[in-house]
């Protein structure tokens, strides 16, 4: 299918746009979003060619950005009759590729900061016994903000663990129907 | 007060190498999150001087960052008896820190998201009648990709508003006791 009205054309664009930005926002790169775009907004699965071609990026980057999108569960290979490249289709289920990135992502980032923090307040206390009056007041002050940041982290662990062990699938339809109408 | 000791030093270096590799993952840079660091595992306000040689970078980004920090509300300037150089003293209250970036930052970006998604369904209502069969197919793949995109920002305005809506001050702290205890 071909997106020959201006009005099509303008509407993949500024989604892929959007999904370039978003993904930047979030802290993956650009080029991630706009491929996720792309594939998101083609009616068909697209080969490596066909992203490059849209979105007029080497393959190379394609390739290398199409690896990281499977990763996160956003895309998914798929077979087509009588074609020998490779071709990709979007996850659709947006719940699932956000469930996804939080379960790995997130969750990962989390516990490592929780872990530092945890290992400071290990480090702190073991040297209790060899700091100077001075270092001590230092060391009680570090405890504190230390103590702070990891109520912080915790809070964002059972939020996510929240988020993460309820529903399989959220309505996300139903939500829109009753505020756009 | 000095970080003379070496568990003293590294639990510094730690927090702030933590916070540098936060910042960057939340889409911020990773100096943002250095200075942030700095600041509040520091007893006593900074200036822009100490600053840039505790982490061994120019006074120019220094400065250019730590206007950024003072716009997310993560610092502010302080007065410091006798000096007239500007000294910096970081938010500690991690959760106006984070009321204040979700209020600004992911605010804006999800209305913008919607307001995006908005203008697409209307360019493709608008167009309908000049569109041949084929094109028409596509429009109406295009409007439910468009619906569970929007189905999803609408949920995440939802859910940033409830949390933006509710207390003025979560108490981490109390989370914290009984998980960790």
């Amino acid at each position: 299918m071909s997106a020959n009205h201006e009005s099509l054309a303008a509407v993949n664009e500024s989604t892929v746009a959007g999904l370039g930005r978003l993904a930047r926002f979030v802290g993956f790169n650009e080029v991630m979003g706009r491929l996720y775009g792309t594939l998101l907004m083609s009616p068909e699965p697209l080969s490596l060619d066909a992203l490059a071609g849209q979105l007029k990026i080497s393959k190379g980057s394609v390739s290398m950005n199409m690896r990281a999108l499977e990763r996160w569960g956003m895309a998914v290979e798929v077979w087509v009759r009588g074609e020998r490249k490779k071709f990709y289709e979007a996850e659709t289920d947006l719940w699932k590729v956000i469930r996804h990135v939080l379960n790995s992502r997130e969750r990962r980032e989390v516990q490592l900061a929780i872990d530092v923090l945890s290992e400071s307040v290990t480090k702190l206390k073991e040297a209790e016994g060899e700091l100077t009056p001075e270092e001590k007041e230092l060391s009680s002050f570090y405890l504190e903000r230390i103590d702070d940041l990891r109520a912080f982290f915790i809070f964002a662990q059972m939020a996510l663990e929240t988020v993460l062990g309820g529903e399989e699938s959220l309505d996300f339809d139903a939500i829109t129907k009753i505020e756009i109408g």
